[in-house]
């Protein structure tokens, strides 16, 4: 396990949510709070981490979350570059690292690595000199942990309290880093009615998520919930679950507005994106009233725009 | 249709020049020519759009047009994401404006969308807010407005004036977004003799393109032209115009210096580019005396910022 | 030839260091070791370019190459586009002269080429209009002038002298752009002792290198070397070699502890990257003390920022 604060007990890296406390969580959490501004207005522009340099390393040509950590860089004056490497598969091992060391010798001081493979953030993240920080961007099925922040950031600014709350995450969980991040994020907060929903097959393996009831049919959890994460679902999991696809999927698990309101009458609805509409979710709950899916969006800008700020900015100051 | 214009007046999306008046028209060639300089000096750059947002999304890799834009935006301060997304296809309808919520969510202010179906520049400009705006960077065979306002600008610095010109339009003007772009501006700005030069199967159709004379052999166009606007032919398109390609073609309807000579001596020569040398138009007419296609590139980064500061700081202006 | 200087004596393309002499290359090697700085220190930022466009034209998607000039070009204050073109193959002659271009008329000042075929850069260069500079960033086999030009500083920084050192370069020499600019460089900055080590069919026609000596074995190459300079082999070109791939290869003309130690004590082990360890250099080698892999990626930069600087500031004031 790869320590991610440094000696004085700033954050040097954020790999997971996993061994952070629950002081490190909320600091950041206060951090991206303060980054967030209505639709509309301008979003706050800083020279915080000029002279800085952070690298994109994704795998996919371009996702929602390279461009939000792009701009969450770029807002605080920081140079990016883009790089679309297959760490794990290309370059296995000491090539991975060779990619690394390049970087490193570039004077980049951020990596954001995003994987299919497990376990390259942390590699990344043992072999980088003191002063180099290193973001997952989303490693494999283990940990998205600025996803995590951001579904948290979500709920306190709706609900503003963790304790008492009762979230239901429903879907693949079995091969979800989201919904591993919200376990170790939410867990951390206080809430100790963590619901986990899926068919047998997408439920996680028993020793994993301590703490969570499980429910093999959507009713029980959604009954009563404040907080309804649903996670997407991809077709070959479907079949995997022994389920029929699409519209029958929909119809055993997918959240309608008649399940909805078997939550709180003031539950909200998250989902991490890209939806399959009319598969996990219904169009008209996606875009009603109890959904904040496009605060979620927002607040993952403010949130990397926090984690950077941290892992930098800190770094520098005590080097 | 969409409303291109706020309550104030003021350019809000620029999806098509077909419904903008002749002062709204010629207030951007105002604006654009402001921002031209000679070759060898130094662009114009400022910080007017300085912690605005605007996203390029096209659904190719890299094209002049989207290099265009980007320094369009860089060179007002603009901060600039680029990214390649297929919305027609791989994300059709709902799943699209998903797409273009989430960046409207990243605080992006304005979406550069091309793409080879029509309609997705109005899909996304019929959803967004209020204050974000939509510029279409060629839309399908419809509408290319940014390349009609360049063309029209070449032009105006050419000649001076727009009443009087003939101008002769010669190719694939069946498909071509160029073509309906240069027709909405210059019929809007005064020009009374256009003149469409194309193999009958590669014609428009009748109801289209009102007020243009039509021409199915090269000289007739040509004579005593001021402008000749040469279009980019295909090679699937001649096939489908039933010529023979290549050298055959450019014997039928390439331009050449001999059939340049049946213009006006003074005429001008004009090409959107990419160009096929050989096929529709000579090398040394394309590098001639009387080729302005080089100036069309230059002031395509002056159309494109003023399209992006009519629509961005008018905007925030009011807001 | 092209011309790289201009007239009054600056440099205004850097295509090959072939033609430079002594004193131009000292200069820019002066000019980069004062953008060095440490790893952990932040690299020096200045607005000496602002105002400026940078086009990295590569037909790569992501070298360590490309990202390094576009840092380079950032540290300067320089705005940059990226473009993913084939110049040569998809866009021959004519066509790939439109390219260029239209890259001048967007008021681009600077074009760095990397190209698969020979030729290119100074074909661009011999078209472009007077205040435009063109950078080779690898052409073929033929030249790869800021390679060349690391290589020397990162010798310097070692060893403070080129004259009466022993230098052995090793490997695929036939095909490396690296070791001829390695040889343009070493030649005339006084390294007498220039020594290549190749299989005979890796080794390149009698009548380039003038002035090295030859070694078909690795030991008498490595006897005594101060700086031994160890490139890529690709698997196809060992088939090429009549040697076994991979271990026998290694077994043969691969540098180990063993090896390296019949070089002098302090001799430097450099590599251009990307490495095949366990094929042309072994793991510990490339991690060891003698290394100064890392050193060369870190003097890349800062001999890139020295080569902008020079073509762009220098043209600038004598404009």
């Amino acid at each position: 396990m790869i320590e991610q604060l440094r000696a004085d007990g700033s954050l040097r890296h954020l790999l997971t949510l996993e061994t952070l406390d629950r002081r490190q969580i909320e600091r950041l959490l206060e951090r991206a709070q303060s980054f967030v501004r209505p639709l509309g207005e301008r979003p706050p522009r800083s020279r915080l981490l000029e002279g800085a340099t952070v690298a994109n390393l994704f795998t996919e040509p371009s996702t929602r979350t390279r461009v939000s950590f792009e701009l969450a860089a770029m807002r605080l004056g920081a140079t990016v570059v883009q790089l679309e490497v297959q760490l794990s598969s290309r370059a296995k091992g000491e090539s991975m690292l060779d990619t690394i060391y390049t970087l490193q010798s570039l004077h980049v001081d951020a990596l954001v690595i995003r994987d299919a493979e497990p376990g390259v953030p942390a590699l990344a993240a043992a072999h980088v000199a003191p002063h180099v920080s290193v973001l997952s961007g989303g490693e494999a099925h283990v940990s998205h942990p600025t996803q995590g922040l951001l579904d948290a950031l979500t709920v306190y600014q709706h609900k503003q309290r963790f304790a008492g709350l009762a979230i239901a995450i429903v879907g693949d969980i079995r091969h979800s880093r989201v919904a591993r991040s919200a376990w170790h994020a939410f867990s951390k907060l206080g809430v100790s009615d963590l619901r986990l929903a899926a068919p047998a097959t997408l439920m996680p393996e028993r020793e994993e998520f301590a703490g969570c009831s499980r429910h093999t049919e959507l009713a029980s959890a959604l009954a009563g919930a404040d907080v309804i994460m649903m996670l997407r679902i991809q077709r070959e999991r479907i079949s995997e679950a022994h389920l029929p696809v699409g519209e029958q999927y929909f119809g055993a698990w997918g959240l309608t507005r008649e399940r909805l309101a078997l939550a709180r009458p003031n539950a909200i609805v998250m989902h991490p994106q890209p939806m399959n509409r009319g598969i996990e979710i219904a169009s008209d709950v996606a875009d009603g009233p109890q959904s904040v899916i496009r605060d979620q969006v927002r607040n993952g800008v403010a949130v990397r725009m926090a984690a950077l700020a941290e892992v930098l900015s800190c770094g520098r100051a005590s080097a």
